[in-house]
C-alpha cells in the first residue's frame, strides 16, 4: 500500500473504516513518515515509534473531540499529531512557528493540554474527571503514561486520589520497560515481574466475574485472582499493586497488537471506576537502529535514515553536558566520596561514563528529582560529596528540596544544572529560563555560570571544594567554545580590534592556570576594558558582549566586558568598577523578572550608584521552540541588536 | 511517681534502666510537662502526644549518638527533643533563642536533619543509608514517618528506590489515622483495612519463617501470609502494598505499647534488608482535649491546660484565613464552578466552613501539593474555577506545577498563599519568604498581596475574574487590622498628624467600595502624599510605612505612603510618581533577593530613572523562629529603625 493510506487520514473518525490489514500497513507508513521527518529534524523518536499501535488504537476506540486524551511528557505523541490533522506539517516539526515536539493546546482542539515534564498526566486528568462529574458530562478520560514517568511522586499522589475517588478514568501505562536511561525502581522490578507473570496471548471468551462481557481482557484479571490464590509470594500477583491503591488492572497486553489494545480499552471504557491498562511495547519499534539503541535515539538530532548514524554537528568542540561528565569522572577518580546522582537522564547529563567506571556511586532515581535531590542532602549528612545533574527545568521540581533539605542546612550538595537558558527546539517546557532567579533567592546557595569548558571544570572543581553549603553550576546546551580561543579571537574579522587593552587585562584572560585551581568565589573575569560603557555578561551570552563591544568601538564606543561568571555571590567590585561607564548592560540567557539582571540592580542600588543601566536576558513570557539562534534572534539577543539599543541609550 | 523521673534521664541511654512500670509512668510524665510547656508557648501538641511511647522505644532499641533516627516533619518530636537533653530548657519552644519546634541540627546530635517539610524522611535516610554501605558503617538508620506524610509523592519516589536496594532501613510508620485535617486517598482506605485486619494483640512466640526469632512480630507476618491464602479480595493482606515495593512489613502494632514495639523494632534492626514498622498511634493521646479534637490541637496556640480552652488573642479582629475562608464561601455560594483545593491542611487554610457547606467542590488531596495544583489545572481544563490554598512555603513544593501545568497554558487557577511572610515561632522550614520571587517570575502569573481585610476579599473576587491565566493571592499569618481604621488611624498618638494630605489621598483610602467591587489590575492605593520621600509598601508592611511616614512628618519629612497591593502587574505610574521625591523606599515582608523590591528596581531601570533606593525586606538567610514582631524587630523591619536608615540616607 502507498503512503496515501496516512494521507487519507484527515481526522482520527477516518481510521474505524480501516481493515486489521489496513491498520497495521498504517503504522508502517506513520513509522516511516516518522523516521523520515526526524531524522530531518530532530526528536523524540524511540518513544514515537513504541507507541503507534497504542494511538491507533485509543483512537479508534474513544472519539478525543469528544473524550479527552491526556499525554504525559508527550515524548510518544508523534502519531497522534499525524492522525489529528497534522500530518501535512510534520517537517516543520520542532522548528520556529511550525508543530511543536510536544502535545499543544494552541496546536490542536485534540490536545488537552502542554505536556513537556513528566508524572502529571495522572493529575490533569483526575482534574477533568472531577470536573466532569460536577458538570453532568460523560466524556471519557483516559491518560497516557510512561512507565517511567510512574516513578514521578506526583503520579502516585494522583492515583491515591484517584483510587479513593474510583470515578471513571482509563490510564494507559505505556511499558516500554526503559525510560529514557534504562529504569529503575522497586516498582520497575514490579511491573517486569508482572510482565513475565503471564503470555500477552490472553485465554479468549470465557466469561467470569465482573467484567465477564470483556472477553479475554476479563479473563486476564480472573487470571491475577487464580495466582493470587495459588500463591502468595510477593510481587507475582500482576497489578495487586494497582488493585490496592483502588485501581482496577487490565493487562498485561501487548501494546503492539491492535485488537488486544481495543479490546482492553473498551472493557475499560465499560468498567465503572478507575482501570489501568498495563501495555507492554518496545520502544523504537520498526525502524531496527532505534530497537538496537532506544537510548541514543530517545532524543535525536539529524541522522541518516538508512543507516541511523547521527549527523556530526559543524562544531567538533564536546557539549558542555560532555565536559561536565569527563570532568566529574576525573574528579571521582580522586575523591572517593563522591556521587554522582541523576533523575532518569544518565545521557542526557553526561554520566554514561561515571556510572560504567562508579557502578556504586552512581545514582539514577528514575524520574523523581526531589528525591535525588533530597537524597543528595543524606548523602552529604553521611559524609558524602554528591553532584546532582538535572536540566534547569526539571530541577524546578526540586526548588523546595533545595532550600530546606540542603541549603537551609549548609550541606555541600553541587547541583549541575545542564540545559540552562534556551534550548532550542524542545520548546517552552524545556527551555531553561527560571534558575538564575529561583536559584538565587535561597539563602546559603553560591551559583556559577562558567562560559568556557576551562571554567567549567574549574567550577566544578571548586563546586566541590566548598564544604559549607551548596553550590549550583548552570551551563547552558549546546557545544562549548574552542578550548584555545574560546572568545572566537582567532578567525574573527575583528580580532584585531580586541588586544587586551592593559597589562590587567592580559592577566584577567585565563590562558595559563590549570583546570584544577580554584574559580575565586564571586569573582568575574574583565574580558576587555573600556572607558565608555560595561558589559556584565553571563555565560553563552559572554561572546554575544564581546561582538558586541567589538562593534560599538567601530563606532568609537570602548566598553569593558567582564565574563560574571558568578551571579552569587555577585562580584561587588566589578559592578563598582563598571559605574565609572556611562552605561552599564547585563547580558544573560535567563528569565529578566528575578535574574543576574536583577541581582545588578540590587547590587547598584545597595551602592546608590545609578549609571544609565540596561538588562538583556530572557522577556516576562514562555519561549516557545525553535533553534537557539533564532529564539536569540527573535528576542533581539544578537550583538547588532544589543549595539543599536546601546547607542540609543548613550544618545538619550 | 514524681517529675523526677523524666528530670533524671539526661541521656536516652538511661532510658534502659527503667521498668516497665517505670516506662509508663515517664510517658505520662512527658505528655504533663508537653502540654504544661505548650499551654504558654502553642505548639504542635497532638501529634507529640500520639508519639511518645514510639520514641521511647526507639531510643531503648537503638543509639542515636550512633544510629541515625530521620523525623518527618518532626510534628511528633517534642519527646525526642525531651529525652535527648533539651528537657531543662523546653520553657523556651519556639522563642527566638529557644528550643525549636522542630528537630534541627545545630540543637542536638541526636537531630539527623532540619525537618519541617514532610515527606523527606525516607529520602534523608535513604541517602543516610547509601552513604554509610559505602563508608562500611554499621550504623542503624531509621525514619520515622506519620501516614499523612506518606501520601507526598516524594516518600513514593525514596520507597521505590528504598525497595529496589534492599539496604538496611527502617522505616516507622506512625499510623494516628488522621494527618493534619483527616487523612485522604487511597492510601488511607488501604492503611485502615490493613489496621482493621487483625487485632492489635498478635500470637505469641510462635516461631515460623525467616524473622522467626523475633517471637510475636515474626509470628505477624506469617499471619499475613495466611490471611493471604484465605482470601484474594482486595485491600486485605496488611503490608503487601510495602512488600510489592519490596520492603518488609511488620504489623500493624499498638504504637503505644512500648513492648510490642521494642519488639517489632528489634526485629526490623535484624533483618537484612528494608523494614517497615505499621505502628497504629493515637493522635493526642493522653491528654483528653487533643484526644476529642486531634485537628485543633495539631497546632495550637496558648490555652488554658486545665480545661484545654485556647486563649483568645487580644485582637478580636478575623484572622486572614478566616476572612479568606468566609469570602471563599460567599463567592461559592454564587458561582458554581469554584472548587477548592487543599494540600491536608483544611483548617490550617480556613476552609472548613467550605468544605462543610460544599463537599462535592472540595479536594482535600493530603500532603501533595504537585498534584494538588496540576489536578487544578485539569479543573481549569474542564471548565472549573479551581482555588488552591496551600501556606507559602508548602507552595514551594509545587513551584514546577504552577509554571508548567497552569501558567505556560494561562489557565485560571486562583492561589491563595497563606502564611506568606514570617510566620514567627514555627521557624526556618515556615516562614514564607520566597513566595514572592518564585512567583513573580513566572509569566502569565498576577501576584497580588492585600492588606486589609476587606482587599482580602476583593482581591479574591478580582482573582475570581480574571480568566486567561492565573493570579497568586498572597496574606500573612495573623489577625487582619481593624476594619473600621484599618490603617490604624483611630487610636494611635500619631493619627492627628496624619489627616490625608489632599482629596485625592481622601479618595484613595478605601471606605465606602462594596467588597465585591473589583480592584484594578495592577494599580497601587496611595495612602498619603509627601514631598520628600515615597515608601512603597507591601501587605503587612504597609502599616509599619504609615507608622514611618508618621515619624518622619515630626522632623519635617513628608513621605507619600502607597499599599502597592499588586506585585505583578506593578503599578509603573506609581513607581513613575515616586520618583518625583528625593528617596523611594520599598518595604516587603519577603525575600530582597528578586522580591518586591527588585521589581521596583527593574522598573525603575526600565522607566531609567534613579531617585535614591533603599529596599527593606527579609535578608539572604533563613530566619530562625520567634514571634514575628521579635523578627521583625531582629530584622531591623520597625517603623522606627526604617525612619533612621531614611533619614541618614537622605542626609547623604
Amino acid at each position: 500500500m502507498s503512503q496515501d493510506l496516512l494521507q487519507s487520514i484527515e481526522r482520527p473518525d477516518d481510521l474505524r473504516a480501516l481493515s486489521p490489514d489496513e491498520l497495521l500497513a498504517l503504522a508502517a507508513q506513520i513509522r516511516e513518515r516518522m523516521v523520515a521527518v526526524t531524522s530531518h529534524t530532530g526528536g523524540h523518536l524511540a518513544s514515537s515509534l513504541g507507541a503507534v499501535e497504542t494511538i491507533i488504537a485509543l483512537h479508534r476506540v474513544f472519539d478525543f473531540s469528544f473524550d479527552r486524551l491526556v499525554f504525559d511528557v508527550g515524548h510518544q505523541s508523534y502519531a497522534h499529531k499525524m492522525l489529528t490533522g497534522r500530518n501535512a506539517r510534520l517537517e516543520t516539526l520542532r522548528q520556529n512557528g511550525g508543530v511543536g515536539g510536544f502535545p499543544k493546546r494552541a496546536e490542536s482542539l485534540y490536545d488537552v493540554h502542554d505536556a513537556g515534564h513528566a508524572s502529571d498526566s495522572l493529575s490533569i486528568a483526575c482534574g477533568l474527571a472531577v470536573a466532569r462529574d460536577l458538570n453532568g458530562g460523560s466524556e471519557e478520560i483516559v491518560a497516557l503514561i510512561g512507565d517511567a514517568s510512574l516513578s514521578g511522586g506526583m503520579a502516585f499522589e494522583a492515583l491515591n486520589q484517584i483510587g479513593h475517588d474510583r470515578r471513571n478514568l482509563t490510564i494507559v501505562l505505556n511499558d516500554n520497560e526503559m525510560s529514557i536511561s534504562r529504569n529503575v525502581g522497586a516498582l520497575s522490578l514490579y511491573l517486569g515481574k508482572a510482565r513475565m507473570s503471564r503470555s500477552y496471548t490472553l485465554a479468549r471468551d470465557t466469561v467470569e466475574g465482573g467484567l465477564g462481557r470483556t472477553g479475554r481482557v476479563g479473563r486476564a484479571l480472573v487470571n491475577a485472582g487464580e495466582a493470587a490464590k495459588g500463591s502468595v509470594k510477593k510481587l507475582v500477583v500482576p497489578g495487586m499493586f494497582f488493585e490496592d491503591m483502588g485501581i482496577k488492572y487490565i493487562g498485561p497486553i501487548d501494546g503492539h497488537a491492535i485488537g488486544s489494545l481495543e479490546e482492553a480499552l473498551s472493557a475499560a471504557r465499560q468498567f465503572d471506576g478507575p482501570v489501568l491498562i498495563h501495555a507492554v511495547t518496545q520502544k523504537g519499534r520498526g525502524y531496527a537502529p532505534a530497537e538496537a539503541h532506544p537510548e541514543l535515539y530517545h532524543g535525536i538530532g539529524r541522522f541518516d535514515p538508512e543507516t541511523g548514524v547521527p549527523e556530526n554537528g559543524a562544531c567538533a568542540t564536546p557539549s558542555y553536558t560532555d565536559v561536565l561528565g569527563a570532568a566529574l569522572v576525573q574528579e571521582a577518580s580522586q575523591n572517593d566520596a563522591i556521587i554522582a546522582l541523576t533523575a532518569g537522564m544518565t545521557r542526557g547529563t553526561g554520566l554514561q561514563e561515571f556510572k560504567q567506571r562508579f557502578p556504586e556511586r552512581f545514582i539514577d532515581v528514575g524520574i523523581a528529582e526531589e528525591h535525588a535531590v533530597a537524597q543528595a542532602a543524606g548523602l552529604a549528612l553521611g559524609g558524602k560529596k554528591p553532584v546532582v545533574a538535572i536540566y534547569s527545568t526539571f530541577l524546578q521540581r526540586a526548588y523546595d528540596q533545595i532550600a530546606m533539605d540542603v541549603a537551609l542546612q549548609k550541606l555541600p550538595v553541587v547541583f549541575c544544572v545542564d540545559r540552562a537558558g534556551l534550548v532550542g527546539e524542545d520548546g517552552a517546557t524545556h527551555q531553561g529560563a527560571f534558575d538564575l532567579v529561583y536559584l538565587r533567592s535561597i539563602p546559603n546557595m553560591r551559583v556559577i555560570a562558567p562560559y568556557t569548558a576551562r571554567d567549567l571544570r574549574r567550577a566544578l572543581h571548586t563546586a566541590l571544594s566548598v564544604s559549607d553549603g551548596p553550590v549550583a553550576i548552570r551551563y547552558p546546551r549546546g557545544a562549548t567554545p574552542c578550548e584555545e580561543t574560546p572568545y572566537g579571537r582567532d578567525g574573527d574579522a575583528a580580532a584585531a580590534d580586541d588586544s587586551p587593552a592593559t597589562a590587567e587585562d592580559a592577566a584577567a584572560a585565563p590562558l595559563s592556570a590549570s583546570d584544577s585551581s580554584l574559580l575565586p568565589l564571586g569573582r568575574a573575569n574583565r574580558l576587555r576594558t573600556g572607558k565608555d560603557l560595561a558589559l556584565l555578561a553571563l555565560g553563552s551570552l559572554v561572546p554575544v558582549a564581546l561582538d558586541c563591544a567589538r562593534l560599538l568601538s567601530r563606532q568609537g564606543l570602548e566598553a569593558s566586558v567582564y565574563d560574571m561568571l558568578w551571579v552569587k555571590p555577585l562580584d561587588r567590585e566589578a559592578v563598582r568598577d563598571a559605574c565609572h561607564t556611562r552605561l552599564i548592560a547585563t547580558l544573560e540567557n535567563g528569565s529578566l523578572e528575578g535574574g543576574f539582571g536583577s541581582a545588578v540592580l540590587e547590587e547598584l542600588a545597595s551602592q546608590q550608584r545609578f549609571p544609565k543601566v540596561l538588562t538583556f536576558g530572557l522577556p516576562d513570557a514562555f519561549i516557545e521552540h525553535g533553534s537557539q539562534d533564532t529564539l536569540l534572534a527573535n528576542l533581539g539577543l544578537t550583538a547588532e541588536e544589543i549595539a543599536t539599543r546601546i547607542v540609543q541609550k548613550l544618545d538619550e
